[in-house]
């Protein structure tokens, strides 16, 4: 476990609302000498602290109706045959390009996060691939209304 | 509305899986000119495609226990009471630094996604700091236990 002074979060704050500054910028901003904060960096890469540098894409390429939803399978009379109708479940859901996030949730229920263009679209994308999954036994859909915090998580994880 | 073109969407690609390489190393697996790819960022920044640039923190700062949790209020006698008391529910929630995530869902409801170093210590923030919150008609707690897609979720949003 690795352990983090005042400096190092300082940093890491700092590159989480712009990963683009350079080590000069950084030790302005702290008043700490380059080689400091080169070297800190340079740590925190290593103990992967800082596990990537990414880019957050602009509202226009985030789709404009988000929403939460909840999958419960059925549980079959062979119980094992669940596990695999999960696994079958997350991998199909995987690869929809409109769902953002796909997670086991419990022994019988896949959670995903979904985005469309509109909320008809959303709907539409529920109703037509979603409910029409074989053996489920409730779908929840929770619309993603207006964030209040974690707005990034769309711009992050939205494909190209 | 900003039209983008393979070169665009691929250089968007190399950056979302790692932002700091440099322009002559992005170049050089595109195989094209520095020059060209200078302005296309250039331009990507400006026109906001890029919105910002962040990085993910590792493994070891990220939550152990995750969770979707959905509250729905009571409605009041006094309709209009609704909407104040989800904006008292969402600030409160957004103050919480386990608490990634708040939106707005729905009319009367609130989503969050809620983190802690235990699945014990997330049942028992939902039980201590959630549910006690006054006039909640739903509490339900969805874990995630699992990521298929959008691991990355935890990395970006988790506070330092």
């Amino acid at each position: 476990m690795v352990q983090l002074d005042d400096l190092d979060r300082a940093i890491l704050r700092i590159l989480k609302e712009d990963a683009r500054l350079t080590i000069s910028e950084i030790a302005d901003r702290l008043n700490r000498p380059e080689s400091t904060i080169h070297f800190r960096i340079k740590k925190l890469q290593e103990k992967k602290v800082i596990q990537k540098y990414t880019i957050v894409l602009g509202e226009q390429f985030q789709p404009k109706a988000l929403a939460v939803v909840y999958i419960q399978a059925e549980t079959p009379i062979i119980e094992e045959f669940l596990d695999r109708y999960i696994q079958y479940l997350t991998k199909t859901l995987s690869m929809l390009p409109n769902v953002l996030v796909v997670a086991k949730s419990g022994r019988d229920g896949v959670l995903a996060i979904v985005g469309a263009d509109s909320e008809e679209g959303l709907h539409k994308f529920v109703d037509d691939t979603i409910r029409t999954l074989p053996t489920l036994k409730r779908v929840e859909v929770f619309p993603i209304d207006k964030f209040i915090k974690g707005e990034g998580l769309a711009g992050v994880l939205v494909g190209v």
